[in-house]
């Protein structure tokens, strides 16, 4: 299945359990869109959050995010990897 | 030690080949500057490369990719992850 890193922006002075309630809410509902959220990194200061997923589309992995209450603001597909 | 995440852009029509060569030349002198790092991911269609390192300061990072040819954008440190 093909990965995907979406970028949020503006979660300035996310906490680690903020991140990982959020991630918790996409986890809970990602089987629906057939979506797998794999990792999630956070910079509080910067309020930027990246988020690798296993999904068929990108619009997948927004109708979660969304669902979540945070859509990514930018994703790209991640065909190559090392 | 810290972690960062690097974003590269303008890479349109990197190949798989392409991306090994890049992170290898990451490798061969990375531990000049203390820096280690784990794991790229490339868009070929967008030109957009993510690159996720530790180490001491997002400089020593930048010292490492500008030697190797390819500095990045943009760096933001992910002291939280999920």
């Amino acid at each position: 299945m093909p990965e995907f890193m979406d970028i949020h922006r503006g979660m300035v002075g996310i906490t680690a359990d903020a991140l990982k309630e959020a991630h918790d809410a996409d986890l809970a509902i990602q089987g629906e869109e057939g979506v797998v959220f794999k990792q999630a990194w956070a910079d509080p200061d910067s309020g930027f959050v990246y988020c690798l997923s296993e999904a068929n589309s990108a619009d997948a992995v927004q109708r979660i995010h969304e669902r979540a209450g945070h859509p990514f603001d930018e994703i790209h597909p991640v065909p190559l990897t090392v």
